[in-house]
């Protein structure tokens, strides 16, 4: 019996991961003018400094947009300009002032599961940056509790889940990131429906989902099919 | 009747201001060498940046750091040398990677007032920093529940005490900040025992606390007055 749905707030409920790639294709314009960014050496160089940055700062704009800035100057060996070392921290700001956009369909999916069972909001990055967008949003209503957090990992599901006192076995979560949505609540005992995004980060690309985990989780195109799938693994949960 | 302690983390559990204001003097130290900052104009572009920034990047090392590469391009004119903006970036990641050193004391109060209450931390800033912060600080296993908050207001307070399911007339806060830590609790009926740092940010200094909100707190020089205060406000909520 499946008693609790959790959503994924970037590109499950709202357009995000858009606007991190045009933020990626400006940086790389405006470093190209200095480096081959097709170099290998050049490449690597990036590499390490954005998984290095990752770890002291964590998910979202702002470490983005640090590592970013640190990025170009390791990569020119210092010689880019100031004022595109300005354009860098705009482009960061961007992010972070871009519209809320909803993906069509999910106001109405999210209210069908609502009406039949408790749903909570499980999104990750900065603090500051996913309140902003769950309140412009306009979704925030729906939801009975909304849970910001820095990792999605089987752990942090766990914490969660302790805190509704609820068993992984009724509990179903929807997002776009088999990574951090669908393989941390699978491992736990929980469920899962998929909505792959028409882009995804690829650092969510890695996963460890196999043939076993097919009976526990559905992936949805669009929206409108989540309201069926989760009937479908409430079904298979009651079985 | 007291039924729940909550405790503040930076300057009440652990080291912070003190880190903060080192990244802003030496801030001061490298553009300084490039503009007059006693300089009415030039002062008033800072505050003006930081301010406006605030509001775009919340609190946390990570958006001071973007502010202080943004204001010092906007108060040298873009003249400041890419070398000293990397500096200003790598000062932001000193930040966020200083140890954490816990105040004398607090651990025992925690611990002692742990042993009769309740406790919950309730902590403000980047949720990434601060969840480092807390693993390191040791004291993770004393908490109850740790929550970390983007703005520490009556409507915050409202919600973590909701989820507790108590009244506020039943909550004590122990925090370094009038403005952050007693004041908004005060507000809704509940306690304070206030600790002052021997730093405050300048944003913290601003409260509206009056001679009527004297019944409701308590101000104690260090934590092994903690316990004593929190035993004299549950006496008074008794009465």
């Amino acid at each position: 019996m499946l008693r609790l749905i959790g959503f994924d707030g970037d590109d499950t409920l709202w357009h995000s991961e858009d606007y991190y790639r045009q933020a990626n294709d400006s940086f790389a314009a405006i470093v190209g003018r200095y480096v081959d960014l097709a170099d290998a050496e050049v490449h690597a160089t990036m590499l390490a400094t954005e998984r290095r940055n990752l770890a002291l700062f964590g998910y979202g704009a702002k470490g983005m947009t640090l590592s970013m800035v640190e990025t170009a100057i390791a990569i020119t060996d210092g010689r880019i300009a100031v004022a595109d070392i300005h354009r860098l921290v705009e482009l960061g700001k961007s992010v972070l002032q871009h519209p809320v956009e909803l993906l069509p369909g999910i106001r109405e999916a999210v209210t069908a599961v609502a009406a039949e069972y408790p749903v909570v909001l499980i999104t990750k990055g900065d603090l500051f940056h996913q309140e902003k967008k769950v309140e412009q949003s306009g979704l925030a209503e729906l939801f009975g509790r909304i849970e910001i957090v820095s990792e999605k990992n089987p752990a942090t599901y766990r914490r969660v889940l302790a805190e509704f006192e609820l068993p992984p076995e009724q509990f179903a979560m929807v997002g776009n990131s088999l990574r951090s949505d669908i393989e941390p609540v699978l491992r736990l005992g929980g469920w899962g429906v998929h909505m792959p995004y028409h882009v995804t980060w690829s650092h969510e690309l890695d996963h460890g989902l196999g043939a076993d985990d097919a009976q526990r989780m559905l992936t949805v195109d669009a929206p409108v099919g989540i309201v069926a799938a989760v009937a479908e693994l409430a079904a298979r949960a009651q079985g």
